[in-house]
């Protein structure tokens, strides 16, 4: 089990690469631009610690070893305004934190342990790739499977998400 | 400059260690009680990136190259009752996420290039050793100098703070 990053939701990514690139000094590593889910992602790390890991700007994705910062950044709708439930309140202290985040060897068999303790995995991993599970305190934490992903498979592929994640 | 962790609040020291312990596999690696401020802080990382960093237990704490997870706990008032402004709203989705804290080579050069930027230093290092700043969408980003602190010097050792960080 490997730490991945952590994800913060930012309201303008040109105000946040200020701040966490031209600011804090971060370098930027890969940006994902998804036009049917109106987001991007984008993923940051030290200069340092990408010359720790070794790695060039092309390779330097998910890479154990690489603590990356994710920014999140969805889109208006296409028809203007504010997007639903992602308003200005998002940004203040309550969903601008998003998640922690692991790659597990065996994502069925983490996410069974942890059901086998009684908590509940908000997103179980229906493609055998991510899940979702909370903390007590709240803390959303994304489990991602290591390498491929496993075949789907029963229970988890007609598993429902409960909740928000 | 490195990454050195994720800070979260908790409620329950184990109910958050059944958590991400027991449940998701992490190890805890230091524990600092602290009578005078009443709080405990729990570090955490995963046997991959420890092995990686390639430190022992009595080693492993802030390392460059080993992202840990920090827990945050506050103690309840001597007197009783929950602590103040520590009441269960925070732990659901406002105040439960601490921080992300990066490792920088000058504090104080990293805070006057962000001050010189328009950003607030919400709490400036007057010891050489720690500050708090906020990105545009009020996450916390600690700094803390590598290696020894800096000695205390001007303007930084008589700055107020500023708001919450």
């Amino acid at each position: 089990m490997d730490f991945l990053h952590t994800m913060v939701r930012v309201r303008s990514i040109d105000d946040s690469l200020r701040f966490y690139c031209q600011g804090l000094g971060l370098k930027e590593l890969r940006r994902v631009d998804n036009q049917a889910g109106r987001f991007t992602l984008i993923f940051l790390a030290t200069k340092s610690d990408i010359r720790r890991a070794n790695l060039t700007g092309e390779e330097a994705g998910f890479v154990a070893g690489l603590p990356l910062l994710e920014l999140t950044h969805n889109w208006p709708p296409a028809g203007g305004g504010e997007s639903a439930g992602l308003g200005a309140e998002i940004y203040t202290g309550r969903r601008n934190f998003g998640h922690l985040a692991y790659q597990v060897d065996n994502i069925y068999e983490k996410c069974q342990h942890l059901m086998d303790m009684g908590y509940i995995i908000n997103r179980p991993p229906h493609d055998g790739r991510m899940a979702f599970v909370k903390s007590p305190d709240g803390i959303s934490v994304e489990l991602v499977q290591k390498g491929d992903p496993l075949p789907a498979q029963a229970p988890w592929v007609g598993m429902e998400n409960e909740g928000v994640w």
